[in-house]
């Protein structure tokens, strides 16, 4: 049998949706899938080397809260960054690898990672911030790889 | 013809985002597909047994309104219950399925429900809560039905 | 070899968001491939002849901002109108082609776009506010393309 593809895009850049694509992209790499995933619109920041990656509950009603907090108490300031703290917290006492850790893993696994130039001209991106080890490339690129790939997932 | 193969991936857990992955895989259940869904972060609340979902317009400037109300009115207390008591009335007035019934309409047709274990234990969710005739596993399993299926969504 | 086929769904009607369909199905039209986009929920309204798009970075802590705006902040009267004209101001800036040139892009070359016609009825849209040149069907239609295409896409 040949081997499997897994084409991935990632666009978010929060705290929470950093760990889809990593998380499937390392399984998928475990498992003997080629795997590539296209970095783009907010997407972009997880390919820095300094991540800072928040998490809010604003917009998102369905995110767990160790106790209620009303809507207008999650604009407050400081809210955001104590959020984003509890969630890492959690993360380790559970057991969870860090974003960082799960990326190191991805590329050690051979992932291909491609930055989408685009973003990075229109965010005016600096690519001495970005990772090592990393392509820059348009969306055709994505449609090299995708329209052979077995699983194709918009993150 | 062999059979065609629908995997997906629930992710979000909102009332809203709650109804593609129900409508989509007892649509595809019902036109033959093998149709199984994979809940994992947010979306792991979609198997509760006593759904308690809720939408909110922040976040979402696309979200029709019945009246324009200003963001920050949007934040007041009462204002998210009052969202989603008004989304479920006119989807009823609409004579569309509840998220309940769709859950149940696919469970007939005999799509596969399979929960994260991994979220599940980073959550402390209880498995009690959750609906029979599901399955508990990782990853591995949604590549192990995702790599052979004709269609893959990440929602 | 046979052509290759790219079914989207669009789900999302915020300004951001509204440039990832409509980049990657030009792209691939462009690539060659025959191209289908369903627009249902939110992504409806992408589809009106007069679009009306906002974006805001409530719920995004991702968005980059020139200067960093304290959440509370961002819910003021004026503030998403604000971001959404930055926003444009910048994509011109920069030589992005706005979403109307894109839309106009893909009907050229010949992406097929679909209306959900469940969702028309639901948020009471009136079809006469979409453009010319669209189909109208349910989400059977959907999986009657994507059941055979190469690569499909939830966005």
């Amino acid at each position: 049998m040949d081997e499997k593809k897994l084409a991935i895009i990632a666009t978010k850049g929060s705290l929470d949706w950093a760990y889809p694509p990593f998380i499937l992209a390392s399984t998928a790499a475990a498992l003997g899938y080629e795997t590539q995933i296209f970095f783009t619109f907010y997407g972009l920041v997880l390919l820095k080397k300094k991540l800072n990656l928040q998490v809010t509950s604003l917009g998102n009603p369905a995110m767990p809260m160790p106790l209620p907090v009303p809507v207008i108490m999650q604009t407050m300031p400081g809210m955001q960054a104590m959020m984003s703290t509890m969630m890492k917290a959690k993360m380790k006492k559970k057991g969870v690898a860090s974003v960082e850790e799960l990326r190191d893993l991805c590329l050690e696994a051979e992932v291909k990672m491609v930055a989408c130039e685009m973003t990075v001209q229109l965010f005016d991106f600096n690519k001495s911030d970005f990772i090592d080890g990393i392509e820059y490339a348009g969306a055709t690129t994505f449609f090299d790889f995708a329209g052979d790939a077995d699983v194709s997932l918009y993150i």
